[in-house]
């Protein structure tokens, strides 16, 4: 199974110009705790997170409707590519505990969104199917 | 494995009568997604969790730090005992699309709390040891 099988590909996206309270809008409507952020050319300029709104905006005296995102999101981010194995991402997630990572192709612009939670759902699939396989054998 | 196995029993917890700025902090500090509330006899009054954060606070005009955490809390909660299975738990934080649950004793003090991570990695554990054991049995 590769990256792009594993993540959400109708991942949730907004504008670099985008205010935070539109992005923070985005997220309830689409009930992820993570949006991309995408420039002008729709390459990735960074993730907004729920944990980004925590430490820059919960607890500042900023009003997320008068912010722009790119001011608050988390850049530069991490990102897989197609080539990235999922071992790769998951050993990045879990050293510099990310719960999400965007997946792009070679001009930066995104294929989906990889959450952690993919990550474990698709292990749990791997590993049920092993064993199901291990069992049918003839012994 | 029980439940009690799977959870996190160092929960992070907070008072009803704290800010949310303090809880907001005891989060970030933690790098927790939640914590419970607790009342003045130590029972478990509700949970304040990053969802809430950005559905309650974010998009509000309300000052975390004049705010008392049981004014923006999820409550009542569902919550798990020693006597809910991991499959109960499992399917009421599906279900409900809840990413926590509060374990609590007979009395509603906190024992643990579970996280959906908790349980997918759990799984994986308990796939990961019976595909070992199916696959060094002699045929």
């Amino acid at each position: 199974m590769n990256l792009l099988e594993m993540c959400d590909t109708e991942a949730a996206v907004v504008r670099v110009e985008t205010t935070a309270e539109q992005a923070i809008r985005t997220m309830l409507d689409r009930h992820v705790g993570a949006v991309a952020v995408l420039d002008e050319e729709q390459r990735v300029a960074g993730i907004f997170t729920e944990r980004d709104v925590l430490r820059r905006l919960s607890l500042s005296q900023r009003d997320p409707g008068n912010t722009p995102v790119r001011e608050v999101m988390t850049t530069p981010v991490e990102m897989a590519t197609r080539a990235t194995t999922p071992s790769e991402a998951v050993a990045t997630m879990l050293e510099r505990h990310y719960r999400h990572l965007p997946i792009v192709d070679d001009d930066g612009r995104l294929l989906g969104m990889l959450s952690i939670r993919n990550v474990l759902e698709a292990r749990i699939g791997t590993l049920t199917r092993q064993l199901d396989e291990v069992r049918s054998l003839p012994r």
